[in-house]
């Protein structure tokens, strides 16, 4: 029986036989439910997706028999029902089988006007939407008169050389094809595929029958939610509108009322309170038995109330986690369920503010979105400039061509960054992600001129240094002016969804942090421990430079050595900070990496303020640092490379962190550090280095007659060490892949300069995705695989880890989850992105 | 029996009872081999590594034996025996034996003279190397009379307080101890390793009755050789002196005579004409017997000649080749032999003119050997000087800090290149090496100021620019004034050799050549073909870097494609002239590969006189250079990202080479041309180039009505490309691997700035070898093993070779041939010593 329905190319929705997203689409599933918990659903008819494609095909179902299955002489609407409603699908069409006859009769049954209106509707919609003719002329300007009806049938005979169909058959028969064409066109597809729709994706269709909404008695249509869609608190919004149909009280501009009392003005309970009740209850019913928030369609038809649909509220991140908190709480789903119903990127808007959406936004400027959150404040155009700022307690954003590491400082000072070069993992886009400072890169249409201190677009825009403006770090915007904003939304629901994420978590997360602050985002967020500190970053002081140069400066070991005696107390108290605010968590320290002439000034200015601080002639000094510069830093003498060269420095910082240790130890649980050596590519860098550490080591453990206990291990970060991982893996106590040079390294590509061409390789789908945006697991993933497996074959106890950029992507860490980590580290601020990934992973 | 004398530690050297190179030491084994020809050999005794090891660890043979294996009361010698004479051992001991007892006997039979002298040397040569005493005070000042003897047996009674010993047992104990220890010293250790020797090497002793050279009637020692040592022609060389022992003759400042009439001068030919031809039929005897050109060590003791010893004649590389060829050429070795003698990497030595090793060399800097050969010239210090120098016709070095691009023509237009910065596989290196020039890299010890035009060492030594120094880029140095040189060695020999080689060859070996003249060099050396053309070297001659930067700074189409229209037949012509020269043989062409900037000018004049020539303002000539520079080019827009971001350049340089094969056609056996697409890291990518290429030839062929056939490949240098070799093989004929960009990326090392460590890093044991240098087979070695199988995998047909600096080396070469590639490709200079390479290991 069942199966003689099908081959008739459409199923009348009862409460049996069950209907499925995957044959007939959401919307003919979600009514089905509403029809089993006994809602006043008009009678509905589902096609499958097989049936709308063959309708596309020229093959229609017997129309007879479909509109039969209506009853006599039936109106009917079709609403389009795919796999996700986010999807699309062609807009829903109303009062198919309005013709004049039934206008006729209409007007008897329920007056001229109501008659008018449902016919027109029908006549325009088909008009524009399945004859695809010119929608200007069937606009509303002329009203819903008789008049109006008999110009839209004559603009259509006028335009078509036809009389607008009569046959109710051959009506359905049109908007069903156009309907399932529609589907198939180009735009539609590209439209949903970017939604994350499949090729073959499939279309249903639901033909329902009409309730009026337009007549006698108390007669409208509206839409009811039960929650505030920004935020996700229960709140009763929506809009009713008498004498309407479909979702018109939502665009009308007078007429609507409001649902509840509590809104200022007319509402639908003060009207109509029985009927309002009687919703109340249906959206208690929903959310119980569907589960989910949902939005209800409804018609009332001479106070008469029927649903005609029900779909998910749309909803802001923030609101989705109150949303399912809330469910959970209430036992309507299980904490698991709340936990997978949010995506983790999507947590990334509530971590930061956001710019208003219903402010209006000045935008002067567009770049690539590196960093998300937004901040306004005061043009700047140096570090210097921004470090002032904050002393005198101004907000403000550093406007720079491209940031180096002497900008790291300038940058903790600002609010917000805008640079003209660079792209998703340049220097500016990275730091500000890890210190969670909204960040624009890569805005090509500015043009800086730093001597005017001005900034100008290509547009014609000009802005001056103290002028305010706003950045967009999630939509890679700069506006005007200082924009409305929201706060970040972590209140009791994101704690609670955290904590029920992180009880599902198979895979620790931890935190890239190189400051106490930094530190404190991460045990904020809950990391599980510090997975990469660069201690670089800790040199960049004021204070601390100028030593640091001394240090790079001299060839005498001696005058070598009192430099790093100086240091030495400095990182003490930074590893003791770190040490403290993790307490009884790892913290994995990173020894010294980029090449000293990062420490070095690069303009003239800088090289003459050196001179000056270092007394030696300025020749000297350009030499010196003109005999540091490299032309591939990246590949250059940095990492071990240094560690090897000029052992002292490692010496140093594995001395400042047992140091630290042993203090940190007095204080409460003990602290293990993990010391990592940077851009290994050779077994025998790993052992010369572990000699060393293991010597600072003993001699701390004697002069301070403390113990403590530490792990070494190695950032493999070149092709080589993942390749050799069985011998490198020998010395090590752990292996922390670091994806951004490994990246770098396997496509022969920098980061820094892949900007300038990324976007049209991404464009032209010679990469499917930027590889130092999202981990490239066939090249890039080969090697970790390959490190990993030889890497535990040769050490069985060996933790396994990623840090970097792509340590906080759910793909990453699927990846990582797979090959069998340990943990990932990501930026503070993606800790939480990364833990409801890792759940997601776990619970599926 | 044999067995017994075994275990008494010593075996007399008879016809029979075969003696081993591996357990008795090559002298041993050649005295055997001299005493089956019947050679007057005095009684000879060989002590195995064995008992020589028994020996050092104080376990001696029975000494009163072993002095009676020669009789009674001899007197005896011993001379080291190692395995491989290159590995050394300590000198021979004369007259052990002699004593006051025997010194009375032989100045009544042999007289006084002659007794003085015996026991003298033994005397002198005991205290110094055996007893370890000051060499002053047994010095020969005092002449060879009683007096002399008396102050030495005193020297020793007063230093050691014992008498001289006079027990020849206890003499000839002390002397095989001493030599026993000798050989287990560190120094000797490390002196014979460096040659190659292995660790555990065993000493040999030979020990054998003493002729004595001194007496009555015709008495003396000599050394004859039958080829020039230099050379390798026939030719009798040797000294002869009466009344002396050893090799005497050669130290001798007075009295030695020549062996042949043919030198000028008293000769033993016309002294003693019997006995020189009796030497004149041993050395025939020996060359055909022992297959090679001996240096014989002969005592005539009372007119009776003696053969003491033999040895392989010490030769220079060209000699070796003259050696080997013309034994074989008698039929005394195979032609095969005469391959396997020759050590690929001497053949160097050859290939460029070398510093005449017997001048007095004046080396005022040294740096790092990176492009051997030799040449002298006056100092210039830019390219624009050296062009202008050889316009004059005067040679000339070029000396800079480091080369760029930019100085290619003028290090074509100079004699050799010094650079203070950079390593063996720097920019100046690698071009040096590729057209053969002589290039000393990385001298640090220099300082340039280019202002004043003068060069000056640390040591204090100043050069002016016209200054004439000479380059040993074979060693390394610089040396002040023009040294005296020898002409490069490719004679009848060298041809024939070669010729032998390549009929072994089982892999082909190409060459790498950008220019007619380096094809010219390939095809004189029988390459087998063009493995790599760099076309961007093209693009530096002065008419057309201008309009390449014309095209560069373009970001209208059609102005670029104006600009590309005047280099297409600039290209053709390239292409058309290598094709010519290769006519028959395969030229494998690489697109355009470096990053843009480095056509452009870099410093203040360059910018202003760009300014000038393009008619543009100097501010946005400035801001587009550095728009286009790069924080690390090795890993930025360079190679096939410069294809796809502006295919017009690679379509403008696939139509010059189909054009250029169309004409090359005509003229006679058809081209092949191969095109190369550089730094490949995507499937992707190919597709897109391919597709292009495709259609440029579509189009040609169309328009010239003429057909033609090419190949299109990949060079893989990332490792990303390696891992993806199945996806890119898919569409490619070839793979190519360039080991000098996926070395760096694999070690995430520039071989531009690896120079400033490499040499610590290789001192410390922390890289074997410069991996630059020697092919880095466990981590690059996988990558192409990885890519070699997983191509094959993909395209069964697929050709593959390897390319850049490495394919030229041995190492690098048994490395291609295991993996079953197809050919190498190397610098031009570089063919033979591969092709020899490849011949020994297709011969092993």
């Amino acid at each position: 029986m069942q199966k003689l329905v099908e081959l008739s190319g459409f199923t009348r929705i009862r409460r049996v036989a069950p209907i499925a997203n995957d044959t007939h689409g959401g919307r003919a599933k979600c009514l089905q439910r509403l029809i089993r918990l006994d809602l006043p659903v008009p009678r509905t008819v589902a096609l499958s997706f097989d049936a709308v494609q063959n309708i596309a095909a020229g093959d229609l179902p017997d129309m007879v028999a479909l509109l039969k299955a209506f009853g006599d002489r039936p109106l009917v609407s079709v609403r389009p029902s795919s796999q996700d409603p986010d999807w699309g699908g062609p807009g829903a069409m109303l009062n198919i089988g309005m013709n004049n006859a039934r206008h006729a009769e209409l007007v008897e049954s329920h007056g001229e006007e109501a008659a008018n209106a449902l016919y027109l509707r029908f006549v325009q919609s088909f008009a524009i939407n399945v004859a695809r003719l010119d929608p200007e002329m069937f606009e509303l300007d002329r009203g819903l008169g008789r008049d109006a009806l008999t110009a839209a049938l004559d603009a259509y005979e006028a335009e078509t050389e036809e009389y607008f169909p009569q046959d109710p058959c051959i009506q359905l028969a049109e908007v069903l094809r156009s309907m399932a064409r529609a589907w198939g066109s180009t735009t539609a597809r590209l439209l949903r595929q970017a939604k994350g729709a499949p090729a073959d994706a499939g279309l249903g269709l639901v033909v329902q029958q009409m309730v009026f909404g337009v007549g006698p008695g108390e007669s409208g249509a509206g839409v009811v939610q039960f929650v505030d869609p920004a935020t996700g608190k229960k709140q009763i919004t929506g809009r009713f509108l008498g004498q309407s149909q479909g979702r018109d009280a939502l665009r009308a501009t007078t007429g609507a009322i409001y649902l509840t009392r509590d809104d200022r003005g007319p509402s639908l309970e003060m009207k109509c309170p029985e009927l309002f009740e009687t919703l109340r209850e249906y959206g208690d019913l929903c959310r119980v038995k569907l589960r989910e928030e949902m939005q209800i369609e409804f018609t009332v038809e001479n106070s008469a109330l029927h649903i005609l649909d029900a779909v998910r509220v749309q909803r802001s991140a923030r609101a989705s986690v109150r949303i399912a908190v809330d469910l959970a709480n209430k036992g309507v789903i299980s904490p698991q369920e709340a936990v997978l119903r949010i995506e983790p990127r999507s947590l990334s808007e509530l971590l930061h503010p956001q710019i208003d959406p219903t402010g209006k936004p000045d935008v002067f400027l567009q770049g690539i979105a590196a960093s998300p959150g937004a901040a306004s404040g005061k043009i700047v155009f140096s570090s210097t400039a921004a470090q002032a700022s904050e002393a005198r307690g101004e907000a403000c954003i550093l406007v720079r061509r491209e940031t180096t590491t002497e900008d790291i400082r300038g940058m903790h000072a600002a609010n917000g960054v805008l640079t003209e070069r660079g792209g998703v993992t340049s220097h500016a886009a990275v730091i500000a992600r890890g210190i969670g400072l909204p960040c624009v890169v890569g805005a090509g249409d500015m043009r800086l001129n730093t001597k005017e201190k001005t900034l100008e677009t290509v547009q014609g825009h000009i802005f001056h240094e103290g002028d305010i403006i706003t950045l967009d770090g999630t939509a890679g915007q700069a506006l005007a002016g200082a924009a409305e904003m929201l706060d970040p939304g972590l209140g009791d629901a994101f704690q609670t969804l955290m904590g029920w994420a992180n009880d599902a978590c198979d895979i620790e997360i931890r935190a890239n942090a190189d400051t106490p602050a930094d530190a404190q985002v991460a045990r904020n967020f809950d990391a599980h421990g510090i997975g990469l500190c660069r201690t670089e970053h800790m040199f960049f002081e004021e204070n601390r430079l100028s030593v640091m140069r001394e240090m790079i400066f001299t060839d005498d070991p001696d005058e070598r050595a009192a430099a790093l005696e100086r240091l030495l107390p400095m990182q003490r108290e930074d590893f003791k900070k770190l040490f403290k605010i993790m307490q009884g968590l790892p913290v994995c320290i990173r020894l010294l990496d980029p090449p000293l002439h990062e420490f070095l000034p690069s303009g003239r200015t800088g090289l003459r303020d050196l001179s000056d601080a270092m007394g030696l002639p300025l020749s000297d000094v350009t030499r010196r640092v003109e005999s540091l510069s490299e032309f591939n830093p990246m590949l250059g003498m940095r990492g071990v490379r240094l560690g090897i060269t000029v052992p002292e420095i490692y010496d140093m910082q594995a001395r400042a962190i047992f140091e630290a240790t042993i203090e940190a130890n007095r204080g409460g649980a003990p602290v293990v550090p993990e010391i990592m050596i940077p851009l290994v590519s050779a077994k025998k860098e790993v052992e010369l280095v572990k000699s060393r550490i293991d010597g600072v080591a003993a001699a701390v453990r004697n002069e301070q007659g403390a113990d403590f206990n530490y792990s070494l291990g190695v950032m493999v970060e070149t092709p080589r060490a993942a390749l050799r991982a069985h011998e490198i893996a020998q010395h090590s106590a752990f292996l922390s892949f670091g994806t951004n040079d490994l990246t770098q390294m396997t496509y022969g590509l920098s980061r820094d300069d892949a900007g300038r061409f990324m976007g049209d390789y991404v464009n032209k789908g010679v990469f499917a995705e930027d590889p130092f945006h999202i981990l490239d697991t066939e090249g890039v993933g080969e090697l970790l695989t390959i490190g990993a497996e030889r890497g535990r074959q040769a050490n069985k106890d060996i933790v396994l880890s990623m840090c970097g950029e792509h340590g906080g992507n759910p793909e990453s860490i699927a990846f990582c989850r797979a090959a069998g980590f340990d943990y990932v580290s990501c930026s503070p601020y993606r800790v939480p992105v990364a833990r409801l990934a890792a759940a997601h992973l776990a619970l599926k």
